[in-house]
């Protein structure tokens, strides 16, 4: 099982080699992919860390060779922008518009979030890759333990919550410590907020924009994502990241397909 | 003084003419250079409305001419993904991804976001272009009406309300009603949210991101703008835009910068 450093490498041409693990069903993870996006960015661009990152998604690529073209829009001194795209087959699966920037893990010099209400997070049970009666397998769920706040969970026994929220406690199983880059992935976490409304399936992201506000503290991370509405076929949903040390490290917001 | 529909026209060859009406200082509005941006997809899809767009900002452009470029990234039976990025003086001044869809005025599935409480529309304050003691004019303002909450407007008389939230009504001073293009301005209202804590001057978007979720009501919209938290210089600002109708029509986060 590759670590995620090694799932989302890209090598100095910023070819990629796209890892089946990082799925859910046989679609390749959102968040792995902004990933993969945003590692080839950092390959080209002077400045360290990812800041803001917004990716429209066009056609789910297929686990295997893939390719990232960057341009960088502008260089400042203390921002760069980038356009980044992923291709495969000549054909591209996702593009983004990237900011990078310099993050460090001050204090807020303002500011009125609050980390989640979440039991601890022994108390909180781990999602199965392999659910009993989920309609496909979720291998993502094997390398990024989610432990979800059990009031979140009624769907997996037929009684969802309609809360329309989801919180749990995320570490990645490959024992590394958060990072920007890997933050992306739980800006997108599993289930989508679809399912504790009852809606079974998947929902494609359509687009997904994710803040990275300072650098994580080791240890795990509680994520809270909530949606505001589902209409026409259309859901929103607002991720928070708290890390270890009750400091907002990233925040999210995307808009995917859902079928009601 | 043009319509917003006049001020954001685009011809066929998507070329516009920048009008310094919408501005706040001398810079153009983040939000009146997105609706440019998204009339040149609209010319260009075979669907009729914008329904997501991110938008990253590289320099501010001046009044007058300008041409914006639209690549088809996808286009399907539902959804059709462009990216559209504005051109002044051969040089980029904002890029962006847009999904362009169907809209409507449908009751959502599923909701859980309540309209914001705001006193009534007559008992808000309108926020004047030229207010005494601001160092710098907003002809916005001239062309879009905000009535805001008084309890945010401490800031106009030196007592900043300190809460991090902007809220009010919006109404075009043209009289047309709001439309998804126009909603744009609406999710990116004045004044920054950091000028409610007491930090004057400009607060440049990084990026915005906005969805539009529905066709709105005709009359007024509600805004309500709140942010997280300020750190190393960058502010979270995240948008609903509530319409007469009391059903969300809009909502964004956007990533600005501010020097405290």
């Amino acid at each position: 099982m590759k670590s995620f450093r090694e799932a989302t490498a890209v090598d100095d041409d910023l070819r990629a080699d796209l890892d089946p693990q990082w799925a859910i069903g046989d679609k390749l993870h959102g968040g792995y992919l902004m990933a993969v996006l945003a590692r080839a960015v950092a390959v080209r661009a002077p400045l360290p860390h990812l800041v803001a990152m917004s990716t429209t998604f066009l056609r789910p690529p297929a686990a295997g060779p893939a390719r990232v073209e960057v341009e960088a829009l502008r260089e400042g001194r203390t921002a760069g922008q980038y356009r980044a795209r992923l291709v495969q087959d000549d054909g591209p699966c996702a593009e983004a518009l990237v900011t990078q920037g310099t993050l460090d893990a001050a204090e807020p010099w303002w500011g009125r979030a609050k980390p989640p209400e979440l039991p601890a997070e022994e108390d909180c049970q781990r999602l199965p890759s392999d659910a009993p009666g989920s309609p496909f397998t979720v291998p993502l769920l094997d390398v990024v333990e989610h432990r979800h706040d059990p009031a979140v969970l009624g769907f997996a026994v037929g009684r969802p919550s309609r809360e329309g929220r989801v919180a749990g406690w995320l570490r990645l199983v490959d024992g590394a410590d958060w990072d920007p880059l890997s933050l992306l992935i739980a800006t997108d976490p599993a289930p989508p907020v679809s399912l504790t409304l009852g809606v079974t399936g998947w929902a494609p992201t359509l687009s997904l924009t994710a803040y990275v506000r300072r650098l994580p503290a080791p240890g795990p991370v509680r994520v809270v994502m909530h949606s505001s509405e589902i209409t026409s076929g259309r859901m929103d949903e607002i991720v928070e990241v708290w890390d270890a040390r009750d400091t907002l490290v990233a925040q999210a917001t995307q808009l995917a397909a859902v079928r009601v």
